[in-house]
């Protein structure tokens, strides 16, 4: 079963208002909502477009993760999300192929979503998410 | 009117065919199609992914843009193209929002599709391109 769609494609800003002056006041997409995300030490802000959507992402503190790409790459494209229907499914495939799982397992957030990265290596550069949506 | 829908997510890569093996083979997404693009001196993979694309970029010459792009940067994202219903509503709406285009003017290519990349400065470090795919 191939992956069904882009879930997202994520963006690490400096400032997230800063960043919605351009892709919502300009580009005119529309704002969906805030979140500032404590366990993950960032604000995101969630902008829908067709069956995707676009996440402006800004670290608040400057240890994190985030923080710590923002400084070393700069500003910019950071991740893009596939959605599949059966993760385990996804990580046995991708691991079967030769290719490398940052999370062997999936894992899941607050919203019972679940997820799982590929590492950049495998996939010629880019950090890759997959989730698995409820429905 | 907002942007429609993420038309595609490029990816610079080394070697299409490496990509490949862990874009279709691994992960699953089929291969619409190969192009050799001797105006852009570049090999172009695209796989569809729900209403999107993932496309697959690799040099075959050393001194295109991309090729100097891979050789500064590195291989990952390169850039992302929302679809726009009408191209020169939303070249005017990003000027007046002081947004900065690199085409201050839609370009068109030779499948019809007109097109414009916005700075990556106006976004927060992102290559935007802006289609309007005729019906």
């Amino acid at each position: 079963m191939p992956p069904l769609k882009i879930n997202h494609v994520a963006i690490v800003v400096e400032d997230v208002n800063a960043a919605l002056s351009f892709w919502r006041d300009a580009l005119g997409l529309p704002l969906h909502h805030l979140e500032h995300n404590e366990s993950e030490a960032v604000d995101i802000a969630f902008l829908p477009v067709g069956e995707g959507e676009i996440e402006l992402i800004a670290p608040f503190t400057e240890d994190s993760g985030v923080a710590k790409y923002l400084a070393k790459k700069g500003a910019g494209l950071h991740h893009i999300c596939l959605e599949v229907e059966n993760i385990e499914e996804a990580i046995a495939r991708i691991t079967a192929g030769g290719g490398e799982m940052i999370n062997a397992e999936a894992r899941t957030r607050s919203d019972g979503t679940r997820y799982a990265f590929v590492h950049p290596k495998s996939t010629g550069g880019v950090l890759l998410e997959l989730y698995e949506v409820k429905p």
